[in-house]
């Protein structure tokens, strides 16, 4: 299909531990095909050197781009800014735009830029900034890694950041058919529709709603007019 | 700490396009965590038998179990099961068992055991089945491989049918510090503390709360003694 390419990697003991629901990949996910980027591969990972360094390099030499959540506060425990610089041989020290970034913001509330604040300054050589404008500390893009908070609102305010300085593809086309019968009873419809349509991608998912099965089969691709076409040949075999 | 460990690997292109919300995940992060075992690593893929492949033979050479969800359903994009079989060398057929459990289910509701609902009973030779109470359709455990679908209350059945199977470790016991300050103001006895309890995993996790800054402390070990005495110096240090 020729779009962009990326993964996302998810960087906190909490989610592995059942302690946080992860909301980022979901509204990352929802970006990306918006943007015409294809998410391919998604990895949660704890707050660990050696799975934060070994993660970013696997994915970042297969894809296009790399989204990192979590890991860049002002605790002992953020540690992904150093792990990032580590992976790509870059140094890591405070810089003095980011420095400039906090203390402005600091100052303005009266608080004081102390040492583990200051610690969110560290940006390694090289990265560009991420604008946040939620609470200041930047983000940073190193090489084809995106490097942004975890907690919600900051990382989606630094989705909007980036995503525009991005190179999109064509957004994927979609159009979903409800229907209200097994996945079983409609799988051979199905199969037969992918083999004539390969340039598709055809997903089927089911449900179950007031005891009776159903599943929504959504037909996906860049050609709006063979959306169109697929669609309309299911809906005609079942009798929709 | 010597528990088992454990990766997951969640399968479908629903869930990297942001048409589904995975709750997966989280789900099983909180029952492994409940039955002392390590969730260390998750990746997100798409239906591509080229990626589940790869994803199950890295995750199960490097865990003790890796657990799946999605693409065993009916259509022909439920792929999971011929990939697994392939990624261990296994043969792959209609096996008698896991027919005979779809059979009586389908001969209850008067339902017809077609061609694309026997691809359900397409299980590997050597695997053992998992029993789903839900809609009949059994998952396998291959190696160290739990296979389950995606449709999470299926998926939640599934579980509960493994884990009783699986021998765990000492769950993680922790307890959690609710400090109304910044975490920049709080990190350095954090990074102390880390320092004298190098034995226990300390976590800092920010929110925002009417326009106060906070943040949850969450001090987890195997000892609960030495939990308590941790979290009792915080208090005192930071007047709680």
């Amino acid at each position: 299909m020729g779009n962009p390419t990326a993964a996302m990697l998810v960087i906190g003991d909490e989610i592995l531990s059942g302690r946080t629901r992860d909301s980022n990949m979901h509204f990352l996910a929802g970006e990306l095909t918006k943007h015409g980027i294809d998410l391919r591969e998604v990895r949660m990972i704890s707050d660990d050197e050696v799975a934060i360094i070994a993660g970013v390099t696997a994915l970042s030499e297969t894809h296009d781009h790399v989204f990192t959540s979590g890991g860049i506060g002002p605790t002992h425990d953020d540690i992904t800014a150093d792990c990032i610089a580590k992976a790509f041989g870059a140094h890591l020290d405070v810089r003095d735009d980011a420095r400039a970034i906090l203390q402005a913001h600091y100052d303005k509330s009266g608080t004081e830029l102390n040492e583990a604040r200051l610690r969110m300054a560290r940006i390694p050589d090289g990265a560009a900034l991420i604008d946040n404008p939620v609470s200041a500390a930047p983000g940073f893009t190193l090489k084809n890694v995106h490097v942004m908070a975890g907690v919600p609102s900051v990382f989606e305010a630094m989705v909007a950041s980036v995503l525009p300085t991005l190179t999109g593809g064509s957004p994927l086309l979609s159009q979903t058919l409800r229907v209200m019968r097994g996945e079983g009873e409609i799988a051979g419809n199905l199969s037969a529709l992918a083999a004539d349509f390969s340039d598709l991608s055809i997903g089927c998912y089911p449900f179950q709603k007031d005891g009776a099965f159903g599943a929504n089969v959504v037909v996906r691709g860049a050609d709006g007019a063979r959306v169109d076409v697929a669609v309309t040949r299911l809906a005609r075999e079942l009798d929709l």
